[in-house]
This record gives structure tokens, C-alpha cells and sequence, in this order.
């Protein structure tokens, strides 16, 4: 008789044990913490600045940043004035959730609301890696073309809310919104979407309105 | 006397043996073959598409697409009367030599003077995954933004040709052609860079030109 080893369940389930325990620190600080995945050059940078700025008297934040070598990520946020780690993976294709537990200390978080991590740019592997925050957010952009979901369904699938970014260039490119939303539909019916522009600010009020909302809904109510 | 286990090497070995194997295969045929990367989005499909448009009186071609899940691809190939074969990598996030071997016996060798693989949409893993074609080449795109080079090293270090596509949205996004080409040139001196738009077709006719003088520059004159 053989025996069986499933070294990658192993694997998987250590990392799932380990971002457990990282939400669990977010939630004993009373820290809502956001996962955001995207293509490289889908503009999260730009996004979560815009979303910083956008917030930034109404919620206490910080930031994670996941890159394969720079710190130009986190510079940025610094220099928004916000307390901000940087992750270099090394050439790892994602973050996972021994990097989060490494970073988590570096942060304030018992003086902060919101951790917003930055993941690789990437649209395949985060996806298959928890990294312990409290929903992961996806964000699209319209030059990316709007074939994606059909052809990176396992990324599309385990989101809570979508970002459709860049649609200032919406006459520019090819991009049919309905073939792009029915492809999103079957992998992940009704998840919540926002159209938006980092760039011009178009659509981020929406956005920054349903972040505000779900963050202070977990809140226990201020005496 | 604790044991090293190297079991990474190994495995990059193995398929870099089977890479060497496919390169035999495909040396033997007469065919030059082309690994084509790029991020989700910056239009390899197309790009694909517009350089078989501008070589099809020119090379006797064929083409291997790499999906997660879908033929989208290999049907728009073969919808332009072209050999065409899908690797479905099953959520794999980049093609690899075996994959590879497995497709070739569905391509008819002996008529093509070219092979085009279209690899899996990801920046970062299929750089450290040989596959046995002769050249590796990349796909970047102004909206994607002039960091990238700085930000996915690996990519644009393993590569012989550099795409920038997309040059017609120049006017519409953030893209300092000169900061994107010196983080280039700091990784890869000298790589053969192509500026061009697959959609409008500006600048298609140098790439086309320098593709066809390499693939014929390696075949026996013809008597």
C-alpha cells in the first residue's frame, strides 16, 4: 500500500490557519482590513490614494504594500502622510499570509479603522492564497479589455466588491460593459461594482461612501 | 548530518529539459519559434492576430494559445484560417515545457516556418518558466503606466524583444516614454524595442519586418 501525501493541502492550510489568526488581530484592534488584487497597471496604486485622500477625515487608515522589489508603493502612501509598510516578495507572485503576519506589527493598529493591502499585481495567484483580511476587492480597468472575467474566472469569483477602473477611457478603447458585467454575473451574481475613475475622481464618492458604511457598521456604536 | 533537498532545482530542471527538448523539435522542423508574455489586458490576442494579418504571405505560421479556462483565443486564430491549438492550463498561471511538448504533435511542423505562443496573461511566473521557443518577448502598454519595468523586474530581463503597445492612448494616460525605457535599459541594455498600436496598426511594419528577418535569417537558403 502507498501512502498518500498532499503536501500542497498542507501547504494551503497552514497559510488559511495563519490568515486566521491575522484577522483575528484585526478584529481585537477593531481594524476592518481590505484585500486589493489587480492585473499590474490596473491602477491600484492610484486608487487606494485617491481612496485615502477620499477618507481621510472620516476614517483613521494605514496601508500594506505587496511588491516583487521597490518601495515606490509605499513612498506614496507615506508621503500622503499615512503610516504604510512595504512588502518586497521577493519575486513571489503573492502576497500570503505570513508576509501579513510580518507586516501587521509595523502598523498602529490599535490608532487605526482601516488596513488597506496592496496585493501583486497579478490576476491569477492572489486569488488562491488568504491573506486574513475581512473581503478582498477586485479592481478591473477598461483598457485591460472586457474579456477578463471570462478568461480569470478563479480571481473574479472570490471577491466581494468590484472595481471597474479608468472609465475616462471608455471612448478610447473596446470595452462592452454588458458582455464584461454578464461574464462577472455568472462567476459572482450581484457582487457590488463600481464604475469609477482614479484619475479624474468620477464614481469614487459612491465607492468611499459603501467603504465608509461597512467599516462603521462593525463598529461597536461610540458612547 | 542533515540532508539538503533540492527539491526547486529539480523541478526548474525538469522542465528545463523538456524546453531543450521542444527546441530540438522545433529545430528540427525548420520552425522559429516565439514565447509572447504580457500582463492581462495588453493586447496580445490582438497583437497576435494583426502580426499573423501582416506576415500571412510572408511565413507559413501557427500558434499555441495558453488560457486558464477558455478558447477564446485559439478560435479568433482560427478563425483567420491559421493551425491553431489551446492549452487550457486549468488555473495554472503560466505555461511550461510540458504543456508545451503536449501541443506541438497537434501543429503540422513540417509546413510552418513560425510558431507564435501566447502565454498566460501574468507578469510575474511565466518569466521563470522556460518553454523552448527560440526568443521570449513582451507586451507592455500605456495604460498599464511607465513603472512597470521597475515594479516586475524579472519579466523584462528574460526577454529579446520589447513590445509597447497600445501607443494610441498615449495622448489619454500617464506614460513618460523616457522613465519606462531607462528602467529597461538598466535591466536589459540594448533590447530591441518596438513602439506600436495593434488596433490602428501604427508602427506594425517594423515589427513585422525584423520578426520575418530573424525566422528567415535561420533557414538554409532556399535553392
Amino acid at each position: 500500500m502507498t501512502q498518500r501525501i498532499p503536501i500542497v493541502e498542507n501547504i494551503l492550510s497552514a497559510n488559511d490557519q495563519m490568515a486566521q489568526k491575522n484577522l483575528e488581530i484585526f478584529d481585537h484592534a477593531g481594524v476592518f482590513a481590505i484585500n486589493i488584487m489587480a492585473s499590474p497597471g490596473a491602477g491600484k496604486t492610484t486608487f487606494i490614494i485617491k481612496t485615502l485622500e477620499a477618507l481621510q477625515r472620516r476614517l483613521r487608515m494605514g496601508v500594506i504594500e505587496g511588491d516583487l522589489a521597490t518601495s515606490i508603493d509605499a513612498e506614496k502612501a507615506a508621503a500622503a502622510g499615512l503610516p504604510a509598510v512595504q512588502i518586497n516578495t521577493g519575486g513571489e507572485c503573492h502576497l500570503d499570509a505570513v508576509m501579513i503576519a510580518r507586516a501587521i506589527p509595523s502598523l498602529p493598529l490599535t490608532e487605526l479603522d482601516l488596513v488597506i493591502v496592496e496585493n501583486v499585481g497579478n490576476l491569477v495567484c492572489p486569488a488562491n492564497f488568504k491573506i486574513g483580511t475581512h473581503i478582498n476587492i477586485l479592481i478591473a480597468s477598461t483598457p485591460e479589455g472586457d474579456d477578463k472575467p471570462y478568461k480569470y474566472p478563479g480571481m473574479y469569483r472570490g471577491i466581494q466588491a468590484l472595481i471597474i477602473n479608468k472609465i475616462d477611457l471608455l471612448p478610447y478603447v473596446s470595452f462592452d460593459m454588458d458582455y464584461f458585467r454578464r461574464g462577472v454575473e455568472v462567476l459572482n451574481p450581484g457582487v457590488v461594482t463600481f464604475p469609477l475613475s482614479a484619475k479624474t475622481g468620477e464614481g469614487m464618492d459612491a465607492w468611499a461612501d459603501w467603504l465608509v458604511n461597512i467599516v462603521k457598521s462593525r463598529k461597536p456604536a461610540e458612547a
